[in-house]
């Protein structure tokens, strides 16, 4: 799902605002007024590129006359030391809006790095990753667009979008069964009710309910293996992964049909992106300043 | 600095409304309107505390009746299984802010806790620790706040709030010598000038124009050595550390009088919290329902 | 679902500046400042009463020391000149809340009302009446709770909560196979796909391509009872229907899982609430001014 | 008066967010990202054409390079199965903005063609047509707009822009001889004080006050004529109608001045438009996907 | 008028954003959080006291467990040295609202003290004094408000809410009589036009063409009593003034309707306040910090 | 410091929907639609222009297709009569946004008109201007932009930005020296401490602690002369200075190095600006309408 170019806009606005606030006394200080230059994305690890609309949209708020180019793709594999993308224009306006353009593709395309790499890792098998809800506050939006970019699959985005019933929902409602017949009696015919549950006995519970997503925490691969056999087709089994490779592996062997890693979009270790200043006019032109 | 109580009432409305959307489907399915309960913050590991001002306004963001009480103060030294605070008073809102105010005191307890290591590692060196202007797009506020919190200081909050001459202005300007005058000539007398050098013929040419900070980037020891010499005092001498105390310590040693920590707030590991319900009046009082 | 107090806080502030601007000149030049009173809603036709947390909000935004009392609950049905709800404390704010707070409540009531009709009508059928996505621009929070207020359900919020392939996407995506098919790659497993269909072959191209959920649009009943006989409750079947309570029914009796009613939330009648003051302290006690 | 485009920019990008949130999840996954088209927007009923600044508004919000043209002029009477506007370009973004450009725009023509119909009826007498304030919360501007463009006039924006008492002020102020004679000593000279009435007595007392306008309620023709005699070119006379243009002629009739229609921007019914996709490049073009 | 509540608080808070940023860095650093005080704005010179909802406003999206007490009364007469209002609570808060509440209540006494001043001086005339429409962008709510507290009247608040004919549209229109005709037919009966006149040939067109309002420029007081003659009561004769009092006196004996004086919310003199610290309970209090 | 154009954006669109509201009745009932004009913006009195980002920006948020060229560069001096700036283009949005942008350039043009009389005063001291920190809430970005057009330099922006001890702090911290080493211990190494003093005394005081600036209130020059003294160089010394070229010499001599003009953005004076309106293609050219 490409992003809704109005939340990305309104997103950097906010961010520029909180890092340029009044003005950037720097770059008004010590580069020209009229000085241009050419200035390039360069990436100081092997990763996945994810960000291209969000850096375009910081770089054209502050001036709307830059010219962005992707040099590598969105989704595509590089190495350290790639070109991932150029600005041209006046030099001021690409030296403002370089932290926040850095930060967000940086955080980004980490997060497309690392799901990449675990979405790899379980190709050959039946499930499917999905990232979990920890995502950043404010920033939901582009890192679930990251995920989907590095291959994972995103949940649902707010509460209002699904039913998920969470452990303090089974206290307060009294149990599996109580809570997922309530859910099923108030949402709507399309909406799937997910519960989480940790027992094969709450997961009987669930299906005899009527949940559609029977989601196990961190449970052996012996009781996933034997929750899949339960629900057998009758209910989506999803359990929940770490970002440790061989770990999800042996989670997916079991049959699961989601795999969800929670912290995914939140922790994922940025990829250090930096932007060097290539072809400009400089200073030295006048002297006499 | 405590927190400008807007800025943060502004910031959880913001990821509530991200996050809640136009309600809270499972809850409401779930939880019957009149459940009270009491639910605790518990620790899943050792670490600093740091966000109750936050945790508190976004919960009462959803409902002002709620009491919210700190368990253990701010700043605090916790263990793994402790309880944090406690939120009373109607079941539904508890549970539709938890999301958000778990993910905002896990965030900031994170960045607490890497900055209390960090900060006790060098506590017996003259310098101090400094985490770097790299913090979450929309979240500086509260992450300045955890790494102030933690025991480090913090750089400036936004460009237009402090001189900081870093690599493209120096390509764009001419050189150190150049873009410290044009700095110095256009700041007001009460700012500093800090310029980002990584020679020792840099750290001489920001001396000799009158730069009040000389950030070192990746240098040896023995390099920064010679440049708090070379400063002597007439110049603050910055070094970049990494997230590794024993380096931290072995910079700490050159006689630095500053060591910036460029990713510590953004990229601190979450400190894991999860909420548990404790006493509630539940749905079992009312089984006609 | 209960509505996010944020976002209906949001709506009356955003409401109420724009209906009030700058102040309410008629309210300050001719009631007192200290004049107190209370203030019933009336309700100027039978019908169902909708939103109380709405106009309570509106009432406590303009002074949060006014007290909202509900005469009748959220969702019963009322007669003409029934009290719906009292209003009591400093009279200049009552009356300058007044037009936002029954504009909005008659908006949402006659919305319930509509719904109750039409759910009433189909009640002892399988088909669940579901409203439309469209609603006013800037209220579909409020127009889809007086939807479930009523009995109905809500269509998803928003479109990046659901596949829905209308007939734009058909064209462009060459046919209900393709356009199925690509959605279905695409969406998380846990998003249900629906497909806007209107011929036999297209239900049966849609159920061939694993669609979740058909929906066809103004058809005969005959053809509505063969897309239920081909689904065969292994999609669910949607019809369109009309606010014409025998139009429903007969649409009900083909067997479908579900009646949306497009424009329910759009275009139902306001049901007409008026204001009435009540006891008050008025200007007659004070002669002098 | 043309409309604000500031004003119309912040209303269609509210609603965008509403509508589109994170992104459009079919488009994405159903419409290739080259493929374009153009699309025209169709009458589904005789009518009057209003809205195109804010349709256009809502198509360029997503993408400033969609081409939109008007092909019926804004305020022109068109038949069922006229073409109102074409708009050419990237079909995503098209398919997308459709919903709230249609939304609007429906609502818009139907506030107009209601507003001309009921206008037209009485064009021969004295009286001109003046829709009430109320209108939806949230889109005063654009129902006031469309109002205008279908020949009859608006009551003031807000309550800050004019006197206007009503039912509740007279409780307070102790009778309309009191409200006027407060309203008159406190309100600027240029601002006109407007009082609802409902009995001749209450005309005569008005009048006797320096009251501007007198508008009265649903009261017989015989007591309309009796009170624009009184009034005799001193006052305003203004009486209330309904939205049956044969009531409408029969006040007319009367001599009054004014006819305001209270629900008349609220609750006019939607003209139906559809959005037909026309040439376009498509999915068949790239076998390969 | 009283002030919308709403637009006080948005205002006030986008002040206290501006002003007090991410956090208070002097008052957090030398103010004990636990530390009490009562503090009291005291006046700088004579003048009229006007801002009181607004400074408390400031003071309660601080602290709202604050008690702001007023000691002087909205729009009373005071003397240098007079206690203006009294501020209790904790005392931090307090210190970091100062700044914004007295700049505020400054700005609005002086407005108020400048008004009272000139309506005094022509309070035996039949002119009625009114401030331009020159308000300080962002602050027009108040500063209208602190007209009216001094005794003056406003102009309407915006473009759309009168018809203003200035220099301008005359030379796009024509002249003055092609304005008004254009105006009167174009505006609601309900709407005055205003147009601006700058000889008695104008004045005459603009009578013919049934303009409400004359408002001439920087005339002679002659033209000034013949303008009155011209118009015989058929229309409003608006005069512009300066702040200067005698020059008020000679125009207000020609005998116009209004005297406006353009710059007076937007020029006024600041009245000067400052805020003093009462009881405290302080730092010695806690010798060991 | 160039000004955040985004910061501008904001500010200029919150100006105009206050003063345009719904839309320009006037401009829309007497300038045809198609009307184009040239204006030029021409200045009223001798000064130094100020504000030309600004005001382009008022006038491109209306129509993004206006031509809007400075004629007399940014702080240039100009003569009563002298050309400013041209807008060329459509003739309805210049009219529309005539206010906005000329009200904010006269105010802008003012500071720093009065800033440069000021600073032109002492251009041969050593003491530099600087402005105080009372601006106008909601325009202090542009405020401080204008004193630095005009030649002088800012305090710090905001409360967050420095550390400046008012006399409530030393009322509550109990005293010069116990404020400035609570300051100089909770204060990153960068940051600088201000102490307001009014006695050698405190001066003293200040120094001993550590504090990097002494800001002496209204004190005599003798007074300012040994403060100078006493702090040799160690401290920076700040006087107090007013509008009053004379006296701010006088103030000078003493050998202070900041000048401090508490209202000079608040209060300066606004520079009288006019829109002249030139070429046009007016009425006269559509006779039928």
């Amino acid at each position: 799902m490409s992003l809704n170019p109005i939340a990305v806009e309104e997103l950097v606005r906010r961010a520029l605002m909180e890092d340029v606030g009044p003005g950037d006394l720097t770059t008004s200080a010590v580069v020209p007024a009229d000085a241009r230059c050419t200035a390039t994305i360069v990436a100081g690890a092997d990763g996945i590129v994810c960000g291209h609309p969000v850096a375009r949209a910081a770089f054209l708020a502050l001036d709307p006359t830059l010219v962005y180019e992707p040099l590598a793709p969105e989704g595509s594999e590089i190495a350290a030391g790639a070109a991932v993308a150029s600005i041209s224009g006046m030099a001021r306006p690409i030296l403002s809006a370089e932290r926040v353009a850095l930060n967000l593709m940086q955080k980004m395309s980490g997060i497309a790095t690392a799901t990449r790499r675990l979405a790899d890792a379980i190709k050959y098998y039946h499930a499917r990753l999905v990232a979990g809800w920890q995502t950043t506050p404010g920033l939901r939006l582009i890192e679930q667009y990251a995920v989907r970019i590095g291959g994972g699959q995103n949940q649902p985005h707010g509460l209002g979008d699904a039913i998920l019933i969470r452990a303090g929902h089974l206290v307060l409602a009294g149990g599996v069964r109580e809570a997922v017949v309530a859910a099923r009696k108030s949402a709507p015919p399309t909406t799937r009710v997910a519960v989480e549950v940790s027992t094969l006995e709450q997961v009987q519970e669930g299906l005899d309910a009527g949940a559609d997503i029977l989601a196990l925490g961190s449970v052996e691969p012996e009781t996933l293996k034997r929750a899949v056999e339960l629900a057998d087709g009758k209910a989506v089994v999803e359990a929940c992964g770490s970002s440790d490779a061989a770990h999800l592996i042996e989670i997916a062997k079991t049959g699961v049909d989601i795999i969800s890693v929670c912290h995914l979009a939140h922790s994922a270790k940025a990829l250090p992106l930096s932007l060097s200043i290539g072809d400009h006019s400089a200073w030295k032109k006048k002297p006499e300043d």
